[in-house]
């Protein structure tokens, strides 16, 4: 199918991806009266007593923003806020298709820090929690960081922390079935935008200690010039030799590459000058760092990819989805590591007896995927203090 | 009934009156290929080309955000945005039941005028329009001002101009019955908040010169001391006879009262006071200036209100849903006079052959009202050029 001409398509039939649908008829005045004025005036009340009620009494319980300035759209870059809603669109669908969460898109005509993080903090009352999204690195850092700060809701760029829990469910499963441990392999990225970094902090959690960060300069070491904030402090803990070089040199050796970059920045001869049965996640899409076959070919034991027409897709739509309605479920204050760590171990767990190289990681429509992270965050919540029911 | 607590239990039971719906399933690969990656780059790359096309190619031609910043919520007064979600919600529901139109609420915990600018501005290219509401005299003016300056989709302040259309909709019907011209009438008001000045406004742009506005104080007149900015100008166009006193004594001999002020401020004597024949919409809610009860035993000709256990309910239900469904129809730029005058004629020409002193008025349930003001609304846009297809 030509996806393009077909989506095009059914995007003007659509004319928008979401109805805003009331829950009751409005079909006579005593309706009228109980869903509006006067009888609103009662809940309204209720929330200005206790300002809690406003979880039981309006849709913000279930309601979260799918927030973005445009500015890294897909892997279509800088096309504005108003091209970017499409996607949002998209994202809001999946949010309830997946989750059973109800999802507004908001597009922001500004791509300054500050404003960005004043409207939506502005917005928080009004939302149980904030998906951030196709923000460009760095500025998508700061944003985060500061929206977590002034925000009692859950703050969530997915190109982050979703891609992140991803990629650390299909790891763990890789090593378990190449009889490895994350303390003790050696791992190198291509890509050190938004994606590459926030997987590498949440492995570096758990244990991982013998990691490179490559960017389109090759390596990052503590020192190199010209680096931004955010490369900058991942450089303090990550390349502990302060290794130099291009990927195709610091590639050699390694046990796992993570790719999140561009096509054919991986060739056969890198993947042969690995360390034995390398665990390859060439996730640039539509066309990935190495094409799974050729990977495979030149050793590699275990291959997952973004695309959904070989096995092991590496898709987020396997953990955002449940990761709100969990953080959603106990009116989290906060979508913490305890709560991602959590939901990779469970979508890791998931895959059980069936586990193989071909299948490290459950696949989208598996129906089980998300009440089991849903289950799993609300739990880590709990244990970690940020439930708020 | 009791609407209070029969509506409580409702609200509760609802949690949140919108539901977010997919108009599309996301059942397996190909429609999630469709509905998001890779197919919904096409649809992006097109609006990114012409933006235009984000009317067509997502929700944005159909969607109204309502704004608040919750400081005058019903006659509850600043109970903050969190406990006004309940009202915006409702109105939203409105929206979709009366016209067709999705509607988001958007409840902005801020009272600085710029900072609500700034944050529904930055939105903008994700609504086809805005509608504020319940938001305090006099911020509410500049709030308006600024936006309709800064944006190019219409922003209407329902609580100023959707109850000046019904107002003027019901008083020219009111005219016509007891055969008096706009251009003729004396006209005092109780109240000089948004609504108040806006009906006002508009009266006079359609010709009427004789009016008093009233507020705590009394009379209002060019040259009274501590008059906010919004009182200080419609001081500059009304009340040219310079009268002072309370509004017992500005009553006196006027033709039409108008009220949004307050239960009781308005007596059968000073009813008496008036005109032969006078006509009176005291509209305080949920208790009215005076009862129409009293007033028609103290000589009222017409009596209309907000309530809808008496005849001639004004009821802002009547105009806001079609205005925004004419003005999304042509992708209207604006709501201007024109198209509210439009509106108010085409609600005052349904009521036909029914003209009554009961009767000035449609029903809120009519099901012609709404097509009716919508129709109205676009021709009026189309002749005064802001419409855009």
């Amino acid at each position: 199918m030509d996806y393009a001409a077909e989506s095009l398509r059914l995007h003007y039939a659509w004319a928008g991806k979401i109805d805003y649908a009331p829950k009751m008829e409005v079909k006579d005045r005593e309706a009228l009266s109980l869903a509006y004025t006067p009888g609103v005036a009662q809940p309204c009340l209720e929330i200005q007593k206790d300002l809690n009620k406003s979880y039981e009494l309006t849709g913000r319980h279930n309601l979260v923003a799918v927030v973005t300035d445009g500015s890294a759209v897909l892997g279509l870059g800088d096309i504005g806020p108003e091209a970017g809603m499409p996607v949002m669109e998209g994202k809001c669908v999946l949010f309830k298709a997946f989750g059973g969460v109800d999802a507004v898109p908001l597009c922001i005509r500004s791509k300054d820090v500050d404003e960005i993080v004043k409207t939506v903090s502005l917005l928080a009352g009004s939302f149980g929690g904030i998906n951030l999204e196709d923000i460009a690195a760095p500025r998508c850092f700061e944003i985060e960081r500061k929206l977590k700060k002034k925000c009692d809701i859950p703050i969530f760029h997915d190109d982050q922390h979703g891609t992140a829990v991803v990629v650390l469910a299909a790891l763990l499963n890789a090593l378990k079935l190449t009889g490895r441990r994350l303390e003790d392999v050696s791992v190198v990225t291509s890509g050190a935008g938004a994606a590459g970094i926030a997987i590498i902090k949440l492995l570096i959690s758990l244990g991982l200690k013998n990691v490179v960060l490559c960017d389109r300069e090759g390596a990052i070491y503590k020192g190199r010039k010209k680096l931004n904030g955010a490369k900058e402090e991942i450089a303090k803990i990550t390349n502990p030799e302060k290794r130099r070089g291009t990927l195709a040199e610091v590639i050699q050796g390694a046990d796992v590459f993570i790719g999140v970059s561009a096509p054919g920045a991986v060739t056969p001869d890198m993947v042969r000058s690995m360390a034995k049965d390398p665990i390859l996640f060439p996730m640039a899409n539509p066309v990935p760092e190495i094409m799974p076959d050729d990977a495979l070919a030149a050793g590699a034991a275990i291959v997952g990819t973004g695309r959904s027409d070989f096995p092991n897709q590496i898709n987020n739509v396997l953990a955002f989805p449940g990761i709100f309605r969990g953080a959603l479920d106990v009116r989290a204050s906060d979508i913490n590591d305890a709560m991602k760590l959590a939901a990779a171990r469970a979508l890791a767990d998931l895959v059980g007896g069936e586990l193989s190289r071909d299948k490290i990681i459950p696949e989208p429509f598996d129906p089980r995927v998300g009440p089991a992270v849903a289950e799993a965050v609300r739990q880590a919540a709990r244990e970690t203090g940020v439930a708020r029911i």
